[in-house]
């Protein structure tokens, strides 16, 4: 058994790390690869480190390229997934690494992203165990849709969801501050994304409320707490190119000892392969998950600032984007979920 | 006129960056650097970036070292300003970078560091402009002790201080997340300050309010509040050798507009020559203040949070460190307040 | 079919890398871990990327741990592995990643290293094709002792092999500069490996031909030019945590053309699977290859020059070190020499 | 006395550099600052490191903007410098951070730039020291052109020059091989600029020989050789913002010691305020020089490999740019060399 794949969008960085980790996917075979500006190039061209790949070439991404596949990976700037989509065949596994299929409420969609509103696919997101809620991961089984989430959410939510569910963090003054790497943002020809720009600095952008993530986050961690949450959250762009380093802290609930706050998440993750608790008092480097599909997460308790500090590690291109896609697609095909993805990081 | 200065731990970081600063200093002439273990060697041995001092050589950090200068700047391990400034002549200005004359609260003291507690000495923070309070510049003309703030202190007090003063923010639940070079930490020989640890990472230290500048954190920014403040403060170690950006949030007063929120700060800072808060929408990068005494605050209202985020940058042993040093000198010694510090940042 | 590994020196870089790619191996099973300082703890507190060995736990370094695997991998400083392997089973293959076995001559090691002198083993750069030499592919087959060739030497070593072996460069006034990170010298506590020390900045050392790699470059290249050359290598610490550039160039032999330089090149790795020549006008990067078992060289002829410069890229810890010691592994054993290694590197 | 300033292509980063620079000399007062793209945004908007200049905006770069001040430093792309000096006030003295006027021979600047040749200015190296060369220092007093060097050229030019000019290295087979951050490419907007694509990386560049900075290399070291050289320079882009450390290295001349080769450094650079040897066994590292106007040099003789190896570290926008700038206006005008010009790095 075996299943063919396209990856649409497959010059830029999500497009490369899905094709770097289907190289290792035992039932996966990439068959195509498209682009738009990169079309007619040799992949080895555009990622010269996929050395596995090198017969192959990037056409233009059409109807006909992607149809005829068991499994379309869509790696495309917001906006593109959700009108390509339409015109490929339903029965095709189609994963969209984009923003077009995340958001329910189409008002969000609106203020954040602008243009035609696609809907909301069955969310790739399968450690979020919200109870009653359309995005378990028993309900991935089967789906022909996916939608992956935002690597940013990805950290938040795996961060706070558990303590909101179980009850021990409260759902309002909810604070995530983020250190990203730049290749979050693509390959973007923007002056804040050279490198001479980067290098010996950090920068906070998007404050105050205004990045695209923020109601995905808040779609998730509502979802969670049962109730609609309030989350001030801000990237800090730093130098190095991958990763996340999310720190979301809570105000305790009332009567809430630090060994409830613990046994919330360890409980929630107990039986998760790729989402782990670290023993009290550790916290994770983002270099303990590059190239991993793991998170990893620090719990603290501050009793003077009566708030829950927690600390989450992904790699944005990976767990947060090309391994999310590739673990919900194994859950949707009935394969083992943890097929073909690393669990170890590449460190130092 | 021209004031003799001796440098007290002139081989580490904070030591060398007195140096630097003082070179250009038109009234201060250094004369002696000492050093522990490194007491022998010439100086351009230990700093080979100090081209200017070629012929001193660093001796013992004694008593007879340092007495006979009209200004004596301690660069030491927290618990020995203590120790040897109760030997140095009463009518030299002595400057401590270091922890020993900071916390008022003999408890706190004892929590965080230990050992003997050695009393607050008159504050080098000019800005912090806390009405009624042993800090204001005034104060410091013509002290003979100063205590120069932890570089994560200057920049959250500075961020958060004027809304709490002005009361537009709530003095409960405040949260800063710092980014912060390796340099704050020292030439210690640890292996999470290796670069091979570092870089192409980021990670989380001191989390859930452990870190020793809490309680001065919570000293400043209760003095502002005119009330006990609760603070998370996590610092997040990046690859970047120098700087801090403090995202640091807090909860909007009821009844606050956004305009009344920006007012605070601007006009707390309105005739600083070295606090410059950012026009609504821009935010600063840590390397737009590298080796400047400057701090950037940018600012902005997240209503869905009902949350206010201020965004801090200063370079950690500048105005974190050695430039506060200098800045409150020039005050205590009736030198205009700006000789010799540098405004502009080294770009990119 | 599957043999069971022991990684001595496991707490270290080169240590933990041979055990990130032996979890990817599909015949060798890790069994015993050893540490020398660090024995007793649980492997995860030593390298928390390493999730896929939750259960492993440290012990000593010691004949009796070694003893009854079929494969002990050693990670030990120099000096270490000679003493130790003189206790192991003959019929245990042992893989040495230290510098014990590397030079064929004793006044070599006196000179270099010091101490006893414990004869060069088989030579784990399967690359090097030196013809009636030992250390052909071939006679690898079926050995029991396998030394593994320093990271630098391998960089260099290949990039200038083919050339010389072809006689289209001259064997005298070879150079070659370095772009090396700090992962190459390990977890040592030295103030230059400090991260405050790497950052934003770049340094030589051992200028001048005094790196213990020296004679073994010297060795290498002799071998494959069929007299003594002579070689100026540099390397320049730069602030990525793995992977060397090599910019290594040579004099172009009489009456060479360029086609015939590219042809010495291509013809040399024509068939070897982790050995790619770069098309014309195009170089490698150091991330093109990081985490991958992969050298990529680029070659450029300066006519004006009149020398060939060729640019190669490894990851020190890979093919530089554990990738080289396993797949020298695979060829002792019989086993397909790709086995379990990745082609593919991590970038962005 | 004080001479007015306009800077021209100010928004980028030589020219932010040269305000950085500018703003802490006593004689020099900028009034104009042009740019293209930008002109009419204020100077802040483009550079918010340079506080110091709060009330100045950017024009455009027209003869009118420009004439009219004592002095005009252009940085500008090449081909535009040579323009615009011909609409300038002869008695202006105008200093071109481009190459538009550093080569003597059209042929070269036909095959490495092409357009129109401008010809050669007043070379603005001082140090260069050549005798009976029209750039020598002494023949920069009250020239009112200069052209300032490349970085590159400027940093392998002190590293080499002393040695050829004394006989003690051979003029054939120079090899050059620089680690180089990506400011030295300036703000332009290019893939392999992009953070993501530096972090964690390196890459040669321009390899073969096919820099522009090529032919102003040979220029030099043949006017100190005497005779026509050969040399092959490779540029390697590492992960810093700022800096150049050279590896430049040569053939040993028959008959000359190693007490021979450090001496012609030493007596060439004994008076330069801005060019320090290191004592034998010291080799600089690039976060020395950060920010200051010195280039640091290291020798050491490798005697087996019969070459002299020469480490050199200069900040490529100061030393390598507007640092040269404003030290050869000095001599122009009859200032003190030195004036304005820092002398300590910002190290860490």
């Amino acid at each position: 058994m075996s299943f063919s794949v396209a990856v649409a969008g497959a010059s830029g960085y999500a497009g490369g790390e899905l094709l770097r980790l289907l190289a290792n996917h035992p039932e996966f075979e990439v068959r195509t690869v498209t682009a738009n500006t990169n079309a007619g190039q040799p992949l080895l061209a555009v990622h010269p480190h996929l050395r596995s790949y090198g017969d192959l070439v990037l056409s233009e991404t059409t109807t006909a390229a992607l149809n005829g596949h068991d499994i379309v990976f869509l790696a495309l700037p917001h906006g593109k997934s959700g009108v390509i989509t339409e015109t490929l065949d339903p029965e095709t596994l189609v994963v969209d690494c984009g923003a077009d299929h995340r958001l329910t409420n189409e008002a969000d969609w609106a203020k954040f992203y602008g243009g035609d509103f696609f809907g909301a696919w069955p969310y790739g997101l399968p450690e979020l165990l919200i109870e009653n809620h359309a995005q378990q991961r028993s309900q991935l089984v089967g789906v022909k849709r996916i939608a992956v989430p935002g690597c940013n959410v990805t950290a938040i939510s795996l961060g706070l969801a558990p303590g909101l569910r179980a009850g021990v963090i409260q759902p309002v003054d909810l604070v995530a501050v983020l250190a990203v790497g730049p290749s979050g943002a693509g390959k973007s020809l923007r002056t804040n994304l050279l490198a001479s720009e980067i290098l010996g600095s950090a920068s906070a952008y998007a404050v105050g409320g205004t990045h695209r993530h923020n109601p995905e986050i808040v779609q998730n961690l509502s979802a969670a707490a049962g109730t609609k949450v309030t989350v001030s959250f801000t990237p800090v762009l730093i130098p190095a190119a991958r990763g996340i380093l999310a720190t979301s802290t809570a105000r305790l609930a009332a009567g809430i000892s630090a060994h409830d706050v613990r046994s919330a998440w360890v409980n929630a993750y107990a039986d998760e392969p790729f989402v782990h608790v670290l023993p009290e008092g550790q916290f994770p480097s983002m270099s303990d998950v590059i190239g991993a599909n793991t998170a990893l997460i620090g719990i603290a308790v501050d009793e003077a600032a009566d708030r829950v500090v927690t600390v989450t590690a992904i790699d944005n291109l990976v767990k947060g984007t090309a391994g999310a896609a590739i673990q919900s697609a194994n859950i949707a095909l009935g394969l083992p979920e943890t097929l073909g993805l690393p669990l170890n990081g590449l460190a130092p």
